[in-house]
């Protein structure tokens, strides 16, 4: 079995390459294939690693099981003008998120707002990738995304799982990077739960409810049977919380993936929309910190960080990820990428 | 001073007829007082007690020194259909936001979709109170809002406030019940923690920070020199999420209040939506509680429930709500409302 320790580091763009060259061979159409490559390379730069590389072998393995259709266009449902559904009809959730946000954003330039129903769509991968290119064009973006047959959070009081970790992602355009909010209605989310799993580690604080309601920091009760479930945000102590956002995210996605767009232009003008989020972003980033924090982060700010770092010096991938695309490169006999060292 | 122990219960119609004759005797416009006066007692109707009639004396004191306009319009800044803007000249917030809401749903019918931020409201109630119309149209709607000038909520890791608890209220129309979620960025409110405080109470967890960044318990710790601040949902273990929460209901007000309905027949059809939210529904009231509880509930369950209760028993007002109320009648020469019992 090939290894990966010490880490190897790669370009970002060979990385792409790579990945779109792995799933043009598996079959998918090129635009396809390049949308994917770009968005999990993408999350694996601004240190979204579960969502990143990590996933091309589950996307591979759905491409070659069909449960992941390799070409066609969305079917038009319904369209208002400023509110569309498509039926994804199981294409790359990526692609599709894709150009239901930049068809949301010209429509929100029209309308001031536009928000698109995606009906059977496959994962849609990292939230906030997506923000940062709408955020450039200085419009907000609000993703939230939800799947009924995947669920591992129990509504709060209760023990079954009803919900999936039902995430809600804003980005919010200011004069500087942006605000990037990605939050799921769980206190953790599904990827890192099983990763800790495999890893044999715990949660950092009780952050799941055992199959008879007892919290608890192992990963391991989710797989257990019968399973327990995640805690929604607000854990234990006020977890109705979390719950009323899934819930909020239920309705957004009316159990599909929904994304919307805002043009601030259409409210009170693009420039007191900037002034605005630009003093907010400054008092958060100013506010003291309490002790033992070094300085108060917004969110984004370290995606931003690494994203910069990770384009100036490669990329060192999740241990484990680079073996599993070796495997799949093999087989479909695609050209490994060159690591910066090597 | 005037007694209400024990509690007297009031009919809510006569409870409305009160509170509207107070508000056009402080000098209100006539559609501006009913609109107060019918809100403040669906939200004691609803137990959602400090945003209902305890809010009146606060109101009539703005009303009095000038801060809350009686009479006037909202001014029209932008209109793009499914985008409007309002400048709301420090008129009702709860007449204008009735007033938006309805304006939404008309344009949501059109266009899908409609957002409308309102700029310069004053205070705009218990947003609950709001959903249930809305969802009783088989539409959505969504409130958010916040107050820059009166933040108790730092940013995570942080010691200085820079939000308000920043709310986010989201109706969902169901084919019983409408689902109402209202939840706060923070664990928990400003107006709960004054009432704690008067109350010599404390928060059932470490809800707040004091101002070197100790976990508390203490609602105190707000009033303090220097204050303390509220801490946003997930407290200590993992605020980065009412945190996030917080930012995005600051971008989607801009700083203002912000309304939005969606209609779902729109999109996929308003029977696929029902059917959709219905059998969420029945699956969380139906999830096996964990021990210690009695059954799941659904947001805005018990608030439909208590409801019912009050207009068929009548309303038992916050304990102080009365007397506060009966120094106005007694200043502005308005007849008490009548209790049920005499």
């Amino acid at each position: 079995m090939p290894s990966d320790n010490p880490p190897k580091r790669y370009r970002a763009a060979e990385l792409v390459d790579f990945t779109d060259r792995l799933f043009c061979a598996a079959g998918c159409e090129a635009e396809k294939a390049m949308a994917i490559a770009e968005h999990l390379v993408e999350a694996d730069l601004i240190g979204h690693t579960t969502h990143g590389l990590a996933q091309a072998t589950p996307y591979l393995e759905e491409l070659q099981s069909g449960a992941l259709r390799k070409a066609g266009e969305p079917t038009l449902l319904a369209d208002r003008g400023a509110a569309i559904t498509w039926d994804g009809t199981a294409l790359p959730g990526i692609w599709l998120t894709d150009k239901a946000l930049l068809l949301a954003a010209e429509r929100a330039k029209r309308h001031g707002i536009c928000a698109v129903a995606i009906r059977r769509s496959h994962h849609i991968g990292c939230l906030s990738v997506y923000l940062r290119r709408i955020t450039e064009m200085k419009l907000m973006a609000i993703i939230a995304c939800s799947d009924p047959s995947d669920a591992t959070m129990a509504p709060y009081g209760g023990l079954a799982p009803v919900f999936t970790p039902d995430p809600l992602a804003l980005g919010i355009p200011t004069d500087g990077d942006p605000i990037l909010v990605d939050i799921s209605s769980s206190v953790t989310t599904n990827a890192m739960t099983a990763r800790l799993r495999r890893e044999g580690k715990r949660f950092p604080g009780k952050w799941a409810l055992d199959a008879e309601g007892r919290p608890s920091d192992d990963p391991a009760v989710l797989a257990a049977k019968p399973p327990g479930t995640l805690l929604p945000i607000g854990g234990v102590d006020h977890g109705h919380k979390g719950y009323g956002l899934a819930l909020a995210v239920e309705a957004l996605t009316q159990g599909l993936s929904g994304v919307q767009v805002i043009d601030p232009t259409a409210f009170g003008g693009i420039e007191s929309y900037l002034r605005e989020t630009s003093w907010l972003a400054r008092l958060c980033r100013e506010a003291p910190p309490v002790p033992g924090v070094y300085a108060v982060r917004l969110p984004g700010q370290q995606a931003c960080a690494r994203r910069r770092a990770g384009l100036a010096e490669g990329i060192a991938l999740y241990p484990g990820t680079m073996p599993g695309l070796e495997n799949w490169a093999m087989k479909l006999a695609v050209t490994l990428p060159s690591p910066i060292d090597g």
